[in-house]
This record gives structure tokens, sequence and C-alpha cells, in this order.
């Protein structure tokens, strides 16, 4: 079997962390959102790449999620010295990540190329993609109006009110030539459980990716990142909330109607399975918490039980 | 008075700072070399500028002359396993420095602006001024080839001979408008005991430099950056001997025909009075060694008593 995720964060680094134990690089393929990218003091900074980068080289920080473990934040002082802002947490050795990659933008890569030796760099075997190469930036409308994604996120600690989300450039993006192409060549699609509107939604808003999933010959999985009405990490639960829609697994995956196969649910919402099943999915129950390490290779080898 | 000092990096940064400690803002203006600037991992680096601000700021490292004290080089060695060369040292605190100019850079300000809002953050109230805000890249003809200065300097320790060397762009550069402002308002030039021929000169080599300071109206005052035939730190008595040229003050005093008024000249080399007499300038001896922060005092006093 040949495996296609498509990651956010990180709820689908720890998935794709999984995956990437029990499946050789050839079969797994990591699709990650860029819609949070954003440039900070000149640099290309990608956050979701970056956690599944470090997450899949074991150099996360476990206490965070992003970043690297015992990490210096030396440069990031002197910046703020200097005047410029330091509202997002960039340590020295994350520095590095950023500055080579805007290196080789700068010297006409593409962002699939760069990341591509970044993640090669670091001892990931498996590919990681982002879902384009061209800028998509994911931008909310709030209370004290439109923000950038990681400006919501981090400066404003997701704290003003969301009403509607759009993705800039997308209708002019492409979907990167390694991610149409794992599309084209895999035969099972993992949605990870990453935040459905801020995570997955840009990927899908990059024009023909939608399309592509829908036509899918294989099977298509979802994970619900929203357990027992609240997200295990991050503000999806709160956003649903805003935006009027049920903070549930079942309001999760009406986002995914037309695009997947099985819904995989969480233990304490198994009540909620026939409410899945009327929506045209066939509902997995399963425990989807994901503390260890074991706990990422359970859930990733239930999925691919799944999918089998 | 009202100074002008041109300075290149270590040697001009000790002078620049005795004569900071005893000059108000207002009387001293800093004007230094940017042959050495090179790009790094897409970063504009400023080696003089850079040593000449940290020395000023207090914060360079007093081991090696540049770059700051107490530096991490956790990005450097991520930067390397990127596949990044790391051949020049670049500390997470001075990287700051290069990430903040070449951002600054980018948003269109002039290399000027940019050095002029660094140092202020830095807390040095003495103006340090880019001899231009053009490009202009000081190249060596070595036996390895033509390499530009840092290369030469840092890659390879200086140790391919030098038979000759241009200043690549100096034609087509301009002064910067605070340099000339501060020749035009001047009454003292000072040239720093900097390599005459990768520090002085390529300031020199700007287009309407060598002329302002032939037809200076005030006092010029050079030091010699090398004293009993040794350079006091760098390559300049190396590269004298592979120029043919005679490694001795009186050699760099040749360097300044028509340029100095003053030729500063150590104790230990008081016999050669005569040979820079001969020159048509007036020979001043003194010590000139700067190995503590009053030597620096003490030099730069001894210089104002001569502009007096």
């Amino acid at each position: 079997m040949n495996y296609l995720t498509l990651a956010g964060g990180v709820g689908g680094a720890k998935l794709a962390l999984g995956l990437s134990r029990i499946l050789p690089p050839s079969d797994l393929t990591v699709v990650v959102n860029t819609g949070d990218d954003e440039e900070f003091h000149g640099l290309h900074v990608s956050p979701d790449v970056d956690t599944v980068m470090y997450t899949l080289a074991g150099l996360s920080n476990p206490e965070t999620g992003w970043g690297i473990r015992g990490e210096t934040f030396n440069a990031l002082e002197r910046l703020k010295a200097y005047g410029a802002d330091n509202w997002f947490n960039l340590g020295d050795k994350d520095l590095a990540t950023h500055i080579r990659r805007t290196h080789l933008l700068l010297q006409g890569e593409s962002l699939s190329a760069a990341t591509d030796s970044l993640r090669r760099s670091l001892g990931v075997a498996h590919p990681i993609v982002p879902m384009s190469d061209d800028p998509v930036r994911t931008m909310l409308t709030t209370t004290i109006g439109e923000l950038p994604m990681q400006t919501w996120f981090v400066k404003h600690r997701c704290e003003p009110a969301v009403s509607s989300i759009r993705f800039a450039g997308a209708a002019q993006a492409q979907p990167s030539p390694s991610f149409m192409q794992a599309l084209r060549d895999c035969d099972t699609l993992v949605f990870c459980p990453s935040n459905p509107f801020v995570s997955v939604a840009p990927i899908l808003a990059v024009p023909g990716v939608r399309d592509a999933i829908e036509r899918f010959d294989g099977v298509r999985i979802a994970v619900s990142p929203i357990v027992g009405g609240q997200a295990i990490k991050g503000p999806a639960a709160k956003m649903m909330g805003e935006l009027g829609i049920e903070s549930s697994c079942v309001g999760v995956a009406k986002q995914y109607l037309e695009l997947c196969d099985i819904f995989v649910l969480d233990d304490v919402d198994a009540d909620r399975a026939p409410d899945i099943e009327s929506l045209g999915m066939r509902a997995a129950v399963t425990n989807t918490m994901m503390l260890t390490d074991e706990d990422k290779v359970r859930l990733a080898e239930y999925i691919c039980g799944l999918a089998a």
C-alpha cells in the first residue's frame, strides 16, 4: 500500500511520525500545509513543515510540540534589541533552518526542493512535501480585524474570535509537483488529526486538490482532531464554536463530506458513530490519543489496518 | 575640532574606541571600509563595520578582536549540517546583526541607514558610516587565483601569496552621503592603523574620495599599522613583502603620499623618522601599541594633541 497523508502542525506531525515508523519511505508521502508560512526578519518560515520535519527527525521539543529540543534564543534576544518584532519564537538552531531555506529560495530553488534538501540533511528518510510552491496565506477575519494565521495564533494567542477564513493566493497557486505525483501514485489518503479549518482546508483550497481527492480511487481515511468536544491541542474547538459549527467529531466529519470514506473517532465519542455513518462515511472507533511514540505507532497501525 | 577617522577592522576599531572616549559624538565620525563585505547564507555581512560597532558598543570579543563576547554557534553548526559553508564564523548573536541588516536593506534602506539603526540600538553614540552604500569588493590576485578578501583572509588564512589587489565595483560606487558630509565638515582626518592595502585603499578607491582628501583643508594624520617591520595584527606585513613593498612604517607612509601631513610611527621605529620626513610628512614618534583601553585613549589623546 502507498500512503499520502495530509498534515498540519503538531497533530499531523504525531501521526506522520507513527506512520513513518511502520512504512518504508517509498510508501509514505507527508504533504504539509503552508498556509501558515510567514516571513519573519526577511526569512521564510514554514511552521507546519518544520514541525513535521523536526518531529520526524527526532529533534522536536516534546514540551511544546514545535521548535527544536534544547534551543537557545541568543539571536532572537539581539533581534529584539535591534527593534525587531520578537513575538514569534525563533531559536538559534531553528533560525538556521529559515536562513538556509530562504537562501535556497533566493538561489531559485522551489519550496519543495528546499524542503527536500533540509529534511534529507536532518536524516528524515520519508518525503515531506509542501502543499504548494506558491504563496498561500491563511487569513482570519477576527474581532480585531483580518490577521494572518501566525499573528492570530502566536501573537494574539488565538484570543480574537474568528468569523471567517480565507486563503489568500490560493486561487493562483498550484499544488506542488510531488503532491500531485503522490495523489496519482498512492492508494490510501489519510487526513491527519489536524485542524480542518486552518491546517487541512488550505491544502484543499489549492486548485485541483479537492477535485483530485473527490475522484480519488483508493481509500480515504480521516482522523478526528476533536475528542470529547475538545481539541487535543490548539484552537480547533474554540474556532468551531465561533464559526457556528458543532465542536465535535461530527462537526469535523462534515468538513470532509465527499472527501472521506472512513472516519476515525475516539473511544470517548463512540456514541457519535451513527451520526458519522449518516454522513456516508464508515465510522471507525479507537483510542486516538497520541501521548507516547507507542500511541503514535498504534494509531498508525490501526489506520493501515483500515486501509488494508 | 571635528574628526573624521578612516578605519578597517581590529586596528581601526581600537583607535576609534580611544577617540570615542575623549571626543563627543558630534566631533567624531568613523568611516569604515566595506570592501570586505560579503554575503553568507544570503545575509549581508559587513565585517569591518561590525568590528568597529561591536568594539564601540563594548561587546567585542577581546580574544579575537572580532565577533561578540560570549557567543554561541548553534545556528552555524546546524547550517553546516544543512550543507552550507561554515568557514566564516558567525555566532548566534552576530547572526542577528546580519539578519537585521539584510532585512533593512531588503526593505529599501541604504547600508548607511541600516548601520545607523544597528549602532544606535547597540547604544553606540558616535556615528559609524560605511564608506559607500554601493557594493565594492576587494579582490586579491593570489597564487591560487583571484579571491574575495574574506575568502583569502578567513578561509585560506592569508596563506596564498598576493600579487595584486583590485576593488571590484569601486568605479561605479559613490561615497556614502554621511562620508562626504563629514569630509566637508571635519578639520582633522585620521588614518587609523589599519591595513593600507585592504582596509584604507578600498576607501580611497571610491570615486572622489582621494581627490577630496588631497584637497583637504585641515590636518591629515596617519598612524602606522606596521611596528618594527611587523603588523600588530593581520597580514599587512606579509602582504607588503609579496607586493614588493618595504614592510616598514616607511613603506606604509609611501601609500599616503599627498594624503597625509603627519605620520605617526612607533618608538621602536624612531630611527625611520628622517625617511618619513623625506616623503614630505611630519614624523611623530610615540608608543602606538594599543593593548589596553588606556593605551587606546592615550594614543587618541596624542593624535588630538598633534591636530591642535
